[in-house]
């Protein structure tokens, strides 16, 4: 498996770390990219992100046996439309979205018959950093990347996207659409939410500078995703709004445990609530890949 | 400064690690040990961690100049009732609770006369694992320190408890008990509390495990709390309700507004939203210490 030419739509970090780690892995000869910013075109071939640099998504596109569309999940539906007539029958196209159902539904509306070359992606990997300045080869590696592949997709196509990312480092698993979307509402969307929620509600109190001089490393791991990009994560929630608020209705019904016992003083219940996600939690860090750095491993108390 | 004779009260992670510190930093001459459980006691000696392992908390801190109160927060009374006797009038006695109010409150009905000997600290360290096997004497290193001194305490005293910190590495801080408890409410306390609901909210869900298998680094930094120790926080969280339930209201607050937003699909209140975090939680993190370790600066997506 090896590609005449990639095209990067989007020169961000997901990107922009996907090219370098195809670069790096031999896999590409030849780097087009587009990105909305004339600046940070300029910027992804100084950093040789890319090989040059196009005016326009058909001019990127057109020619490439592989194309990787890194916009915000907002984005997406304008990207397919841009694309769809100068995308080669034969080529594969895949996004970093991190929602699915969303996606493919803008790409049912804008690739038209070249629908079969999508090959829905989603890499858990990224940096609460974002940026051309911040992509690395090494983004990818030992993460985990969910394929959700549409009925139209050959068994071919499907083994060689793999492949890919496969060669730069990641665990490759297959998921429905709505399955993605349901579990990553779980496990990201929401904690996204809490984080963002958690930072604000400091800021609304008038002591809430004096009290952030204090936070300490639990604070600074339990919030580190607050600061995750604005319009990203508006997108990513906006997209998921579904099954973000379903997921909100169970940590609400969690968190209302948690105030009773409090307010009732019931320590029994309390230390019943605590001794669970304890469990849970130290249970699921043995599991392989889910270990802490050992300089992330310390607690505030 | 250099002390004869240390009482170690309570032999797990936070004590432990303050013993091979302050022996590390040649401060100590000779240092004994009580834990309630006599495996612990003699694990302790084993690991050289402590001298001498006593029966009872009098007979550790008869003759000791420095006694460090290491049990958890609900054991604070009980063990201020058990050394007041014992205690020589000019030794110094800390501990490190992670509440301040209620570890003074029983400092007053349990110490009597001695109760000028103690300057209550709140070391900000520890780690997710608990026991003294976890014990390290780099624990304190680059942590900061809360002193809440008493009317009672001297300025000598409270100098040379400042100075015990300093040695072992900490940057020390002076705060009145009532400022230390709502500050930690709000950015240790409530984080604490919402990580244990997040993970039990996960847990309630048919589908918890699946999800869970699926999440990354972002769910793994922000979810790390929730495998503290049990027994310890349902004594903080209990001990400091007041300012847990008001900082609770905050939150709910703040995540009414992000729930409102999301279901009236309304994408510029969201972004404002996401902004306002993650531009607080951005320029946090650029301050002195908070930054994150490379390995942890990955984010979900």
């Amino acid at each position: 498996m090896k590609f005449q030419r990639l095209a990067l739509i989007g020169c961000g970090l997901m990107g922009g770390s996907f090219a370098l780690a195809l670069r790096q892995a031999g896999l590409v000869q030849h780097i087009t990219g587009f990105s909305a910013s004339d600046k940070t075109r300029q910027r992804a071939v100084e950093l040789q992100v890319i090989d040059q640099a196009c005016n326009s998504v058909a001019e990127a596109v057109k020619g490439a046996d592989l194309v990787l569309l890194a916009v915000p999940v907002g984005a997406m539906h304008s990207s397919f439309a841009a694309l769809s007539d100068s995308l080669a029958p034969q080529a594969l196209l895949m996004d970093v979205g991190s929602t699915k159902c969303d996606v493919i539904s803008a790409a049912r509306a804008g690739l038209g018959e070249r629908l079969n070359c999508l090959v829905p992606a989603h890499p858990i990997a990224g940096k609460e950093v974002a940026g051309i300045e911040h992509a690395e080869a090494a983004l990818y590696r030992e993460r985990r990347t969910i394929l959700t592949p549409l009925p139209q997709n050959s068994i071919r196509q499907i083994k060689i996207a793999s492949e890919v990312w496969t060669a730069i480092g990641c665990h490759v698993s297959h998921m429905t659409p709505e399955a993605h979307d349901a579990t990553f509402a779980a496990v990201s969307h929401l904690p996204h939410l809490l984080a963002f929620a958690a930072v604000n509600a400091l800021t609304a109190q008038p002591q809430g500078a004096a009290f952030l001089e204090m936070a300490g490393p639990g604070f600074r791991d339990f919030s580190r995703i607050a600061a995750s990009d604005p319009v990203v994560w508006r997108d990513i929630l906006n997209a998921n709004h579904t099954e973000v608020l379903a997921q909100l209705g169970h940590f609400r019904a969690a968190l209302d445990q948690f105030e009773t016992s409090l307010s009732q003083r019931n320590t029994q219940a309390l230390q019943a609530l605590i001794e669970q996600a304890s469990g849970v939690r130290s249970a699921w860090a043995l599991q392989a890949g889910n270990a802490c750095t050992q300089n992330s491993e310390t607690r505030p108390s």
